[in-house]
């Protein structure tokens, strides 16, 4: 038993846009995991994580495709060398691009992810699965993940597909260098797809007292489609125990934009409530909607 | 790991119908479940419970659409208000309807499980999906469950879907009035499906010394096919550490009826041998057959 | 959480073959499994495991159709009169083949498992359904599954399906007699499947000092394709913490061979790396490719 650890995540609220039937639905990715370190002496250990993700308003996966849709790699870490995992994970963009948005760019609600990794934009053709996440930012199947030690508070992630699957222009690679050391972090990252597709993004955040302020800038280069720009800028507060959200959210070429607000209640360290509004305007398509969420969130 | 149970339950038998093939079939809904309950503090505390089905005659999911399929839940619990549940989980009736016949309205083999929940008759049109639940008396996916505390013995469950999903007559939504106190037990329960058809269930029980004797009326309200009225009748006998059991169900206005009896011989608290045998009669179209089982059924 | 162990095995590697992509694959069958034994007292005890497989490189299930692919059962086990398992498990002879194989009949890379199964040669009718193992030799679903206790290093599994399964010409059933005690292994086995395809087995090992040399033949008749007698001759040597293995296989009636060898270094008694090659001869349709695979086995 000991060399299993056993963890997961769940979160459902119940959610109101303006002109749609309010929903139960997620507020983050919700996930069951298994994972494990072995000491091998010398600061080397083996390591190994399998996450599955599902949506617990309806008991489905999250996709019906992938079990371990959320991680399924073994790898060897040293203390010294930094760790190398093989297998299917999240890209090294995506490992901390989390720490520069307000609501961890869960994607869900009130989030704005997709101002950060352009990941509704996925391109048209016929090598975009979304299923292995071959042709997104978001994971990479068939891959090698590197993730240096952090020296100095600087540390670097690379990872890259050993295979070139059927389909795919090229092989998905990425890498991420971040600076995270007293008040401030820095993050740059760049990666391509299998379509050939690339996304460069820069993020910072400072943080003063209570009060934490953030911001990203992401440029997708994309083969089928026109290319974007887009930006966050959010800020987090502390008010005793609880967090106040505020975040913008904007893609300049598509002319999207989101403003979102909201609070975080900690019942427990595991366990928090949320309260969540936002208003996302697409001019082009006059489809401006507000949004609310009132949910429960509960890791153990 | 302390954050999280791990519990299951394995039920295989080998099974024997008249005029069939002898089959190695489930006595239960086989399952594996992830669940936990974080103390808060002041009587208050965070639940959540995922549980997955399986047949493992053949090493398949219950239902291949949702993995889940057992219970995929996360909320919140109160010693003094009861307990606020979120996600997809067993209908207010179906919580407890099963205290109310012999063999735990498991549905399989000897139980009169169908004669309880009309779950054999859904109704005919496109929101049928059996395997969300949507359009039956069992599961609700999308919902918020609640069960109060227990006062004097009396406690109440109700559960309503917050979202009505795509070509839904309505929302489905149910209640279940419990009692139970020394010898007796009562429970009173009604519920409408995505269908808006209805379902009212009665039921009682009495246990005097070794046996137990318990009944159930069913009242269905179908909006596709006919309405339906069907009843249990049974008792149960503790033999030593061993429990005989007898039962009765019939569908009056489908004319089906079913007679069983067996006998569970416990090996300890958790594994148990069983022996069923039962009739079933069809007049209509003359299919009456005769069922036997013996199996093992083992939970952890 | 006493009641249930948990328990698997990751391995992948980067696998190159000539004339194909590099890629990452699997070296054994990656695993998760749930078993757990209950102390029943008088030396019997129930028993259960369910094992989930599944491919790392792509987070997807094994074969969609079986999540409990591995293994999934419920039964008794007895010291004195062996265990009885109902449910979907491997069959006798794929029980314990892998014994008298270098790489224990992973089935991939290196592995000669092919030439002792011959489970590359699926009959061709309609009854073959890999997804629950129904023609071929490596599982069985809806069976009885009997393993004898060990006496003067003697025993004997036996299994056999207790359903006859649509479009079955037969019920798969299958037997092995072990005998292993001091250098000497050896192993006779016999299976027929549902297509009442038919498989014979016998294998031999001898251990001296750091060596061992094993090898194995196999007999398949039947129904569809021609016959097929194949063998595998191989040994391995301890250097130090690590070994060296080696092996030939042949099927002589297709005119398929497979020479193998490779280095397997121990990181801890969990963790390994390997490093293999092999040559592959179809001199029929003049396919011959080399292989070599450099990976990490880690097991808990």
């Amino acid at each position: 038993q000991s060399n299993v650890q056993i963890y997961g995540l769940l979160d459902l609220g119940i959610v109101k846009r303006s002109n749609d039937t309010a929903k139960l639905d997620r507020g983050s990715n919700n996930r069951l995991g298994f994972r494990g370190t072995e000491d091998l002496g010398n600061g080397l250990s083996a390591t190994f994580h399998l996450q599955t993700r599902f949506n617990p308003d309806t008991g489905t996966q999250e996709r019906a495709a992938a079990f371990w849709q959320g991680e399924s790699t073994v790898g060897l870490a040293s203390k010294t060398w930094g760790g190398l995992r093989l297998g299917r994970a999240a890209t090294p963009m995506n490992q901390k691009n989390w720490k520069f948005e307000p609501w961890e760019s869960s994607g869900f609600n009130a989030s704005l992810n997709a101002f950060q990794l352009g990941n509704f934009t996925f391109s048209a053709d016929g090598t975009n699965d979304a299923a292995v996440g071959s042709a997104n930012f978001i994971r990479i199947p068939n891959a090698v993940f590197y993730n240096s030690p952090t020296l100095n508070g600087i540390s670097l992630a690379v990872a890259g597909q050993v295979e070139k699957e059927a389909n795919a222009r090229g092989r998905n690679r990425g890498f991420s260098l971040n600076y995270d050391s007293g008040p401030i972090a820095l993050m740059l990252a760049g990666e391509q797809n299998t379509d050939r597709d690339r996304i460069g993004f820069v993020a910072a955040s400072y943080t003063i007292g209570s009060a934490r302020v953030m911001g990203s800038f992401t440029r997708i280069d994309q083969r089928e489609i026109d290319d974007e720009s887009s930006y966050v800028v959010g800020a987090t507060y502390d008010v005793g125990p609880g967090m106040l959200r505020v975040g913008f959210g904007r893609d300049i070429d598509l002319d999207v934009s989101r403003i979102s607000t909201g609070y975080l209640h900690p019942l427990s360290k595991r366990t928090k409530l949320y309260l969540d509004g936002w208003r996302h305007r697409t001019p082009v398509s006059a489809t401006t909607y507000n949004g609310i969420a009132l949910g429960v969130n509960h890791s153990f």
